[in-house]
């Protein structure tokens, strides 16, 4: 695809490490010749009363106007009175599947070869609805909440984006035989979505032999969907085949086709401003949203660059064993463009 | 130890392979002079309604009065109006800890060596509250109930069982970021109990944080105590580094001082009767079960023959690489005694 005018996408460089691995992006993404004019925002310094958080309305409506970001990490403020940054987003953007796509890196070696998953994460509701209750000093409740519309919008975009990119197969992740009336509906809408999709593979994996299946062998899934917390816990699971979090890319998918892409690794303050962080996760994450663009050929040529930056190994940020500054890592992939 | 009069046990051989692996566990036992007589008690071919399963209320009486047994795999019959055998027995005898140690084979390859972790999970609340409502069609509930009570006494056990195998770390894993109340509450009771071991080292790791460690590097652990769920999926993760549940043990500890050791894999119902089921698990089970009893001679014994059989790898079962047969994998555990 072309684009004559530039498209314009939200930029949250965030705290911590967050604004060097932003730099970085906007380096290579430019010298990428990607069509896109980045609106800048940062994390407030007070609450917005309006988000009731440091998140600024005007960079929720910068998100909304440009339907496409990319957001680094953002350490959330320690107080009372306002809500997580990462969850104001969630709620706020109504970003409702967190899609992480999970590969191997070629040369960087870990005791997995091959690890080929995406993970595709149900993302406002579930465990994370934020209802506990203290029903008397020392008894406590938390109340997870599963409803029909949206584990059937997330089951479609797990089978839609299986289809649209090739994938053969679509597990579902589930601990029904515990939990059977809200696991159970979200398999239900599962089935009734994989029913429409009779080319691609559908199957149920309970929860807790899914973990144990994918440390043993990564190769028996291709996607997974699932509620809220699971996808927490595996999507950082398969993060960790592979490397960590440093190295994987994140999108989330929102109500009205936003794309906000992100690295989901902390900010990394010991290292901040030292010019030593990795910006891998934030600029395969970068790849995501070229390609939720459609920018096909822009993240391809990125993508590989970063690749084989990485897989050739002579610049590598210390967090990969190598001893390059964050910047000469963004020049060694800017040369491999 | 030694006792002049035998210890009775409850034997539950199970289903499926069940009553093969217990066989071996009979034999092995009874070849290194374990001082026990096994009661053994079937599940039952109907639902017996004091127990509302098809346990029968004279089998969970065994175990009470005997305050210690051994279990195999159990099939959850299919059909409404009972409850999970597994269940019915947490529940009915009050079997509050899960407790599963977790090491390397010697000689049995997989991706990590030198695993040695204890996971030791909450098993009476939690997910497992089995409270579900469906608020209107398309939106369900669960509820998820943490209590002081069953906190502090599964922390109890953990830092007890930790200062008294000679353990060095107690990590307790949790998701308080987000369920503040719940989770918050169980770390506030570990808490407690920590400052009662000044010399057991304690931290708190986020679960999905937990499991990205794991699979990084198993060895940042020691003992893991956490509520019901992440017990179940960080136990058979734990169990997938190191082989798989046909490998790793599981003790459960109830009020009154039962322990009911088990096998938590299935009963594989597709080779049962074939003399093919590999009785690894359930022996070293019974293990756990004989430690409890303070009989680390035989314990060690029984471990060291079984551990030995594996190293040497002349007789593995089918699961294991090899073509033995039950029998033949017993004879040889008998002959490294
Ligand atoms: C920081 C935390 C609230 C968040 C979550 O639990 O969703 C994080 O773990 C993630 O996966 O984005
Ligand atoms: C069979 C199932 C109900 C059980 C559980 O979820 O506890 C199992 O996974 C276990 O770990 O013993």
């Amino acid at each position: 695809s072309s684009y004559s005018t530039p498209i314009r996408a939200t930029l949250f460089p965030g705290d911590g490490i967050g604004p060097e691995i932003s730099e970085s992006v906007k380096e290579i993404f430019q010298a990428a010749g990607v069509p896109i004019e980045w609106e800048e925002h940062y994390v407030g310094t007070e609450i917005d009363p309006r988000t009731q958080s440091f998140l600024t309305w005007e960079s929720l409506e910068s998100v909304r106007r440009n339907k496409v970001g990319l957001k680094g990490p953002m350490a959330t403020p320690i107080g009372k009175g306002h809500r997580s940054l990462n969850l104001t987003l969630r709620k706020e953007l109504n970003l409702y599947a967190n899609v992480r796509p999970c590969y191997s890196l070629p040369g960087y070696k870990t005791r997995y070869d091959n690890v080929n998953l995406i993970t595709i994460r149900e993302n406002t509701e579930g465990e994370y609805s934020g209802l506990e209750h203290q029903v008397v000093r020392g008894v406590v409740e938390s109340l997870k909440i599963i409803t029909r519309q949206a584990s059937l919008r997330v089951a479609e975009y797990a089978f839609h984006y299986a289809k649209a990119h090739g994938r053969e197969r679509v597990s579902a992740i589930h601990k029904a035989n515990i939990m059977q009336k809200t696991d159970g509906l979200f398999l239900k809408c599962c089935r009734e979505v994989a029913e429409k999709y009779p080319e691609i593979r559908y199957e149920e994996v309970v929860i807790d032999n899914c973990c144990m299946m994918l440390v043993k062998n990564p190769a028996l899934f291709d996607v997974l969907v699932m509620p809220n917390l699971y996808g927490d816990i595996i999507s950082d699971l398969c993060a960790g085949l592979i490397g960590g979090l440093g190295l994987t890319p994140s999108c989330n998918i929102g109500e009205g086709g936003i794309a906000l892409a992100e690295a989901v690794h902390g900010s990394a303050p010991d290292i901040a401003g030292k010019n030593l962080a990795n910006p891998t996760a934030l600029l395969l994450s970068g790849v995501t949203m070229l390609r939720h663009l459609d920018l096909h050929d822009k993240a391809d040529r990125i993508q590989n660059a970063i690749l084989n930056t990485i897989a050739e190994g002579k610049y590598r940020t210390a967090d990969l064993g190598g001893s390059s500054k964050t910047t000469e890592f963004t020049a060694a992939i800017i040369d491999h463009l």
